[in-house]
């Protein structure tokens, strides 16, 4: 795969979408746009232009070859494309606040610099016009995708009702890690890769295939997040190193290790019922040589290997629920350069 | 107009609608579903059976007799009175949370019992699924009622950041009072109005009519609020006495007195800027008197009458929209005794 190719999708997928995305954020009554405008990275916490990074924008790249997979124009599918991102960008207003995380990309949380109320009631605006701007398009293609998005939405917020609910227990089984981490980054993912393709009148037969293909690229996705949640290098993702370990986040690559037998498993399942017990003060004064021993006892395990051979499955299972659709040849490489990347990028 | 009427009226809107809204709300995931059961009243804080009090419904009713009025059985308004309530508590459930409120008809709200992450997805989680149930009606009807519903969502949102912004300000205008508020409560109302009409196959001439119906029956429930939330029998609202002078509300019998002429106004005025001087321990502090005698200096500059005759007159606005349009007479006499019952109601 080509690392130039993907770049160009990202790059067209931002090009394409953030002039409507940005239209989108106006119609909000002030502060909201302003506060909105921050979180996107369009201006800084004075109110000045800025061109932070946005993301990486994989769910607009996926809507706009979507559209194309059903043979229709790229530009078919922006509708689709600006209302996943102010879907996911609802989640993440609302995440970082439930979560307590301070940084996204680099900067200060929207919570943290606007105050909590504007983190919810921004999110709430940009979940509201993700739905104005997707019927504003009408005809039964809309109302088909909207459905859609409706549904994708509500397992994304039983996801993070799910990965919340594991914070306050010892243990998570793989299982249920998957079934946790399909809703909260599959559903989405899963509803870009599909949207466009409603949008330009593909039948439901094609949409679910383009849907199979977006949720496991979704569970490929955050099997590597998982990875970087650990092992990821503070430079590249902008996390705290060992950040899924500070936070004591029941990920994949802990609940494979946990799951294995051995003696690292057990050293590693008394370690983490001993941290369960720990106040979350206790637990902040841990130095990084703490950290550093549970992720090798996870790796020891095979913790690390059994989540990145399970990112390499979900990757090919994505790419086998294509098999038999009919789409452009250059449409089907976009789609398996998008899977490749998603499982080598290390940020 | 007759109260058993409108009692009547109420109560068919709840018989018809509530075991669709259960339907809807048990597709949450645990704990979700039983969160939102909490805050809808049907179970309480320990899990048990309850029956409480749970709001007046006017907007089930309304979105009923909405249908009605466009020759449709109301039947068909049902997933339009479903949606549009799943957003108003969406908005309860976060504008609860962002006010610091901590009892809600009669009982604690649910950040109070079960934590502000919790009041943040299940509201969310509601908000999700008011677009599921409509969209899964299926038709032009239902996307058309959809994108209204996002629509109003939307202003209903804007509404709530402005009273937000507001709280930080000395002093309101009227004109400004009447947009936040025609936002806050208008919009939503004016959706109940005519969704069940969308459902049930009416032409936009028909919807915007009945919306304007709803928008200005909104800006008088609104009125009849805000004279609530000062002069309000604690005992019928199950707020405070003095409510919204002790959060410092800029409601419409705030705006009108201040802009009032005479000694009372300018009195008024004067205790208010040096009020919003104090910090909210200081102002915690203040004992019966101190409010009661800010009421008094409302009422005398004429911001209480002022309040009445615009519920009086939005009542009358509202009534006009209904002019021109074919409809049973028996639906007809229905609206008008809604509109009735909204302005003379006690809690």
């Amino acid at each position: 795969m080509s690392q130039t190719a993907v770049n160009a999708l990202l790059e067209r997928g931002r090009t394409l979408t953030t002039p409507a995305l940005r239209a989108a954020v106006d119609r909000l009554a002030p502060p909201m746009n302003t506060v909105a405008a921050y979180h996107f990275g369009w201006i800084d916490a004075h109110g000045q232009e800025s061109a932070s990074d946005g993301g990486k924008a994989v769910r607009p790249a996926l809507a706009l070859l979507s559209a194309e997979a059903a043979g229709a124009a790229p530009e078919t599918g922006v509708p689709g494309a600006v209302a996943v991102e102010l879907v996911h960008n609802f989640s993440l207003l609302h995440d970082d606040l439930m979560d307590g995380d301070e940084q996204r990309r680099h900067r200060d949380t929207v919570w943290k610099v606007h105050g909590p109320a504007q983190a919810i009631l921004v999110g709430d605006a940009l979940f509201a016009i993700s739905h104005e701007v997707l019927l504003e398009v009408g005809g039964e293609g809309a109302a088909r995708a909207a459905r859609r998005l409706a549904v994708a939405s509500r397992k994304l917020i039983d996801g993070q009702a799910q990965d919340i609910s594991f914070e306050h227990r010892e243990f998570v089984s793989v299982a249920e890690c998957l079934e946790m981490e399909g809703n909260k980054t599959g559903a989405l993912l899963a509803c870009a890769a599909s949207i466009g393709a409603v949008l330009g009148g593909a039948d439901d037969t094609t949409a679910d295939a383009l849907e199979r293909y977006g949720h496991h690229l979704g569970l490929a996705f955050q099997a590597v997040d998982d990875l970087l949640g650990i092992w990821g290098d503070p430079a590249a993702t902008g996390k705290q190193t060992w950040s899924d370990l500070r936070q004591r986040k029941k990920s994949l690559p802990v609940a494979a290790a946990v799951a294995a037998d051995g003696g690292a498993a057990r050293q590693l399942t008394a370690l983490l019922t001993a941290d369960a017990k720990k106040s979350e003060e206790e637990f902040a004064d841990f130095d990084e040589a703490e950290f550093a021993a549970r992720a090798a006892l996870i790796e020891e395990a095979g913790g690390r290997q059994w989540t990145a051979d399970e990112a390499r499955r979900q990757h090919d299972t994505a790419l086998r629920a294509l098999d038999g659709l009919g789409m452009p040849d250059t449409v089907r490489e976009q789609l398996v350069d998008l899977a490749d990347f998603i499982v080598i990028r290390e940020k």
